[in-house]
Parts: C-alpha cells; structure tokens; sequence
C-alpha cells in the first residue's frame, strides 16, 4: 500500500518525540497502520537552530505554504501551543483538505466549536487523544469504549504539575513555595505555573471529556474552580491523619437537575484509586450507567507518553477511524441535547472546613450553632492540640460535615467567619468518599 | 442513514444485557453510531422459554439458518460460550458475509487462528473487546491506543471470580473452601470453578493480550500456571504483615532472551494500583516503551459491564472502525515476528517462601546453606511465634528472596523438603515489588 504523508507543526518536545517514534519505529508503526507514514515536512520558526534530533535534509521548513501546498502530505500533527497562530494554522491546513493530529487542550477548549464545524464541514477529522491526560487514552475510552454508555460521572485528577505539588508537599513535609520551586527545577512546572496551579488547565481538559461525555456546550470558564495556591501542609496532613489525601479533582456528575462541574482540591479518601495516584501522575474515574466504574492511570503528561497518543492518532487517522470517529463525536454537535450546568450552589457533597478558633468555653457552641443555621450537619470534630505555643488560646478546629449544598456551607462559613469565636478564614474543602 | 442490522446468538445474561441497551437506548446508540442499530433476530436454543426480557414478536429463532440467510442483518454478536458449536456457528456466520461480536475467550484461546485467518480471507472482522476483562477497554487500549509503543510488559488480574475469592479470604479472614462457597452464592463463581480458579481462565485471556501486545503464536497451555486452590489464609496474612497483598497475577515480560509469561498467586507491594483490586474487579497494567505505565480497572465480568463493551464493538463494526482495527492487528496474523517463550526455569523475579520447620539448633544455618547452594539470596527473614501449641517445636519460617531464577528457586525448594530441618512442602510464590 502507498506510504501516507505526515507532516509536523512544532519541533519542541512534543514535536521531537513524535518526530523520533516515526523515524525510529517505522516498521511498527507501518505494520500497525498497514501502510508507512512517512514524514514529508517539519514546520519550525527558525529552520536553522541547532537541535539534538537528526532529520533528514531538506525536512525542515519555515514556511506554513510548504506544507500546505504539499498534496503529498494527507495528515498534520500540530504540536504548537497557544491560541494563535495555532487556530489561524490549523483552519488553514483543514482547508487545504489534511487531516489534523493536536495536543493543544487550550485552543480546542477555547476554539474547539469553530474548528471542529470547519472540519465536519470540510470532511476532515481533528484527532486529540494528547490533548487530555497525555498518555492515558481516556478521550478514545470514553468516546469509544464506552460509548454503549451514558456516562454518569468523570472525576480526574488532569494536572500533572498540581499533583506532583500536593504529593511532594506531603511526602517531604514542605511548604506550596517549596514544592513549586522543585516542580520548577525537576521540569514539571513552568516559570509561571499559574495555569496549572489555579485549575484553569484542569478545567480545559474537564471541558473537553465532559463535551465527549454529557455533549455539554460549555466555556470552561464557566466551570467553578479553585487551585492549590492556598493550601496549607496542615490540611494535607489533617486530612492524612483521618484517612484522606488531598488531589485537585476536576469532576463532572450527571444529577437529575443537570451537571454539577468543579475543579477544586478535595478530600479523597484512601483505598480509592484516584487518592494513590502521585507524582505528576494523571487518572481519571468515569462511571457509566451499564459498565459501571473504569480508572484509567498513567503518565498525563512528558515528551514520550505525550508522543505516544500522538502517534496512535496518527495511526488511526491514516487507517480512517479517526474520521468514523469524529463523525460521530458529541463535540460541540447539534446532535446531543446539551445538558445544563447546575449553580454551584445547588451542589451536594461534603466538606473539610478548618478554621482557628479561640479555646473558650462557649467556644464550640457557638461553632456549631451557626452551622446548624445553614442546615449544615456536623459528622465529625477534631481539635488537635495548640501547635502555636505563643499563643496556646488559639487552636485550630476541624470538621467534617455530612453532605449540604455549596450555598449552605458558604453562608455557614460566612457567619463563622463573622463570629468572635473564629480568629482566622476558613478553609473549605471538598470530600470524596 | 439506513439502519444496521443486528443480531444476536444467545440470550444468556450477556445477550439479555445486550438486547436490553440495544431496545431501551437505541437512540443514544444510532448518536453514536451514526445510524440506527436495529436488533432483527435472536438465535436461541429454546423459543418458548419463559425470559424476563419482552422481546418484539417473531425476533426469537431456533433456526440458526434463519440468520444466515437474512441479508438485511450485517453484524452478529455471538454471545454463547465453549467452543462446540460456537466454533461452526461462528464460521458459518463469517461465511454468510457478516460480521462478528464475541465475548468468548476460550473460543477464540482455542480456535483463534483458524477465526481470524477465515475472517480476513473473507474480508470481515471479529471484535472481541468483550473477551478480556469485561467492561474495562484494554484490547482497544493495547490494540488501538498503545500502537505506538513496543509493550514490553503486561501485568493483569484478569479473573474476577479469583479476585473475589482472595480478597473475601484476607477481609473476613476465611478459608479457601469458605470463600469459594461464599463466591458461588454471590453468583461470582460456577458450580465447577475449577477453570477460574487454576489460572486456566486467566491464561486465555493474558494469551489474547500477549498476541495484541507481542505477536506472539502461541497456545494458551503452553503459559506456566498456578491457581489460588492450595493458598493457605497464613500466606495471605504475613504477606500483608510485610506490605503486600495476594493477588492472582497473569503476566507477561519482554527480557532480551524472549517472553517471560506466568499465571500465579503473587505478592503485590500495597500501594501499587494491583494490590488495591479488590472483589471481583479486573485491571491491567501495561508498560509500552513511549507511554510509560498505563493502568486499566473496572468491572471484569458480569452482565451490564459486559454488554457494554459487546455494545461499543457493535457500534465499532457499524462505523467501520472494527474491520480497519481487526486487518492490523497483530492477531494470529504472519505479519509480525512472533516472540519465543522463555522456558519458567530462565525467569528471574523475587519469591516468597514459606516452610514449616523444626525449631532447634543450626535449622537457620540448614535452610540459609540449602537456598546458598543454590545461589538463593536472603532478602529477609521472619519467623512467628509457634502457633501450634500441641507442637511448639515447629514453626513457620517466611522467607523473602533477591532476584533469583525460577530454576534456582525450585532446585532449593527440592533440596529444602528433603532436608530434616523441614517438615512441610514449602509454600512458594513470586513477588511483585
């Protein structure tokens, strides 16, 4: 069978990696797809810097139209980040009737309804197995796999660089700093991390699976969300102490008024898969109404794991699955009744609330008391000892709730935090049993 | 879009599963499938059986041929166990130019060869998700999302009936036969659960995996195999002692001499996602050398979780995806170089020891020379207090060994139950670190 032409947009890691599985592998690689891809083109910036990957003469070009023009070249891994040029780039390499391959979460999350409509209009297909949890093949599991399914809940831990921060902060006992700037050092943080720490990459990703799943029409940015800048060793360590590991948890749960979606630290409880994924691990947690719960774990991010979903996109984009697939895909398609995000508030779970409290009799009475204003049931109490010797009248107070809504544990924690008996913020998490 | 005919031969508890998302979901199937799927026959052995399911009038049939014959129906989902005559039924359903759906291990264990090699003449496929592991995808994930990466190991519990009974020994702290009992109640196990329970269950399935994986042509008997009959509730228990849990382990290692392949009660260090399956789940966890560890979990048997992966590989073969996954698979196919098996007396892996012993003098220095003769490093040692009162003179001595071959292993444990100092069989298994 004739070899397929691929091209690559991008020759940073991503790029590099796909670049090295293609030229190394590719009798693997053609026996899989039962014919070669061969690499036609390499668009960079700068055709001329020095780098470590050999390709071939006259690979390398820093013009878009050589590729473009090229009609020997049918499919095209985009592996450039950010929004543009990478959406002007990829509109221009569908129209020219190739077949795209990307990586990039944040212009699908942001762009995704606009590319995706071109692309189904144009006959072509956009394939993004790396665009969520890298290596894990959890866009193919739940577009695919389970697609017998409705799905019921997705709950993933989606950021590599968060979660290798709340693991080391535990395992090393250091501060949130510390742990960002070894992040930092080991290559698992970039110099501003503020997209990964703050849960906005999580909620992209969120976005992106609850789309495949639910055929939600969201912007991410409507997903409610909190990072892990605030936390506090403490809370880890609490938490661990009644039989929880803190994770930032995306999670999407189908209830009878619509969807609840947040990204937001939580308490998850130990035994449970998702509380032993470490390091800059990823895994996501799906519940279908007929296969029931499926955990998916593995490396979300990094050169080679990243690489290897590339590649398998590859691999079904030239056998043509990649097409049947996308064809059929819920993603921002008008043929899946979207389903409505409930208000934050509306939402039920349970929660680790940790204030600072003055040690006074009265004290929890009056704790207690404005909880149980806001129909908010206490299941337990903890009062560790004063770890603050200048200052042995204030304590801190731990309490897990049963389930209440967000709007209830929000005006609780309003008026503890009004309350004489509390001398600092409260700090709410959520808990998953 | 023309609907897609479908039809089923069996009406067990898969193919009621089955024909239940087809009848009340057919909606949410034709989304994602990109056309109706329509059930227009169900071959059974009885018609007028009494069945829970309604089924629309005239769709039962006792007559296989009035399948066969019927050119509206294009894909078959062949939900009957054992290999006579699922094996004739199978090819004459290939022969009439339909395609397959099946979720019978042993069949294809057995007859795969002679399926698949008929199915690609006639230019049809069999989708087999079902096969192994139930609900949970790995044969798309090692098929499909891994294919660019060379696997090099693959470590499965892959039966659930085992899992149920070694995880209900350890939490209720009851014997094999108990637990066994407690299993075939649950309905988790057969009257006769000889096949699930001597690992014979799980070699097929690992078989499967390896040929997705390895290309490997090999026959299921040919995997060496121990069952979790003679596992002593004792074992279970120091194993936890020391960190690890027993679990019925189906592996697979590519070692530059060949591939290492076994099924048995092994170790698993607490902590790593094995050790945590509990009940009657399965897992997988597959090293590919771009990827990394990735990590399959979820339900491995039982009617909705099967059905859903029948589903998906219905809604596959609609779309078209099966055919152009099944003519690159690595399946009994001449196409990849198979992969020699490494006789079990070359593996190398850590094992657990434990032997009865006669508590007197210079026995430690006997059974240290008899593991030394053999080149059997001590990793640790630990012996209980006597538990038999009426003979405190023989205790239990747990042994835990470096890496070491299987050859080596055995030839020690040959020469320790002829040594005096050793008044039992030695209770043997591999760990998993």
């Amino acid at each position: 069978m004739e070899a397929t032409g691929v091209a690559l947009i991008g020759l940073g890691t991503v790029g590099s990696g796909v670049a090295q599985i293609l030229i190394s592998h590719g009798d693997r690689i053609a026996r899989r797809a039962g014919r070669a891809l061969q690499l036609r083109r390499v668009i960079v910036q700068q055709v001329d810097k020095s780098r470590s990957l050999q390709l071939a003469e006259g690979l390398l070009s820093d013009r878009l139209d050589d590729l473009i023009n090229d009609s020997s070249i049918s499919i095209v891994a985009q592996l450039i980040g950010g929004l543009e040029p990478a959406r002007t780039i990829m509109l221009a390499v569908l129209e020219s009737g190739k077949d795209v391959v990307t990586a990039n979460k944040a212009l699908l999350a942001e762009h995704g309804p606009e590319l995706f409509q071109r692309a189904r209009e144009l006959g072509r297909s956009i394939a993004f197995e790396a665009a969520v949890a890298g290596g894990v093949p959890v866009v193919t599991g739940i577009g695919q796999c389970l697609a017998a399914n409705q799905i019921i809940s997705i709950q993933g831990i989606l950021n590599g660089t968060s979660n290798f921060i709340v693991t080391r902060m535990m395992s090393a006992g250091i501060s949130y700093q510390d742990a960002v700037s070894e992040a930092q050092q080991r290559g698992y943080a970039e110099a501003d991390p503020r997209l990964d720490v703050d849960g906005s990459d999580a909620a992209q990703k969120l976005a992106l699976l609850s789309q495949l799943a639910f055929g939600t029409h969201l912007n991410w940015r409507q997903i409610p969300r909190t990072g892990i800048e605030q936390l506090d060793i403490q809370d880890l360590q609490y938490a661990e102490q009644m039989g929880y590991r803190v994770k930032l948890l995306a999670t999407a749960t189908l209830e009878s008024a619509g969807l609840e979606m947040h990204v937001s630290p939580t308490l998850v409880r130990r035994g449970r898969p998702l509380a032993e994924v470490g390091n800059s691990n990823n895994a996501v947690s799906v519940v279908g109404d007929a296969v029931g719960r499926v955990f998916f774990h593995g490396q979300g991010a990094g050169q080679m794991p990243t690489s290897s979903a590339v590649v398998a996109d590859l691999i079904d984009t030239a056998t043509g699955r990649s097409l049947q697939t996308f064809q059929h895909l819920p993603l921002w398609s008008s043929d899946e009744q979207p389903i409505s995000i409930t208000p934050a508030s509306a939402h039920r779970g349970r929660y680790y609330l940790r204030m600072m409290v003055v040690d006074e009799p009265g004290m929890m009475a009056t704790v207690a008391q404005a909880l149980s204003h806001h129909d908010v049931s206490i299941n337990s109490i903890f009062q560790p000892e004063s770890s603050l010797p200048e200052n042995p009248q204030q304590v801190n107070l731990i309490i897990m709730t049963h389930a209440t809504t967000g709007g209830s544990i929000k005006a609780a924690v309003e008026e503890l935090e009004q309350s004489p008996a509390t001398v600092s913020e409260c700090i709410l998490m959520r808990v998953l049993d």
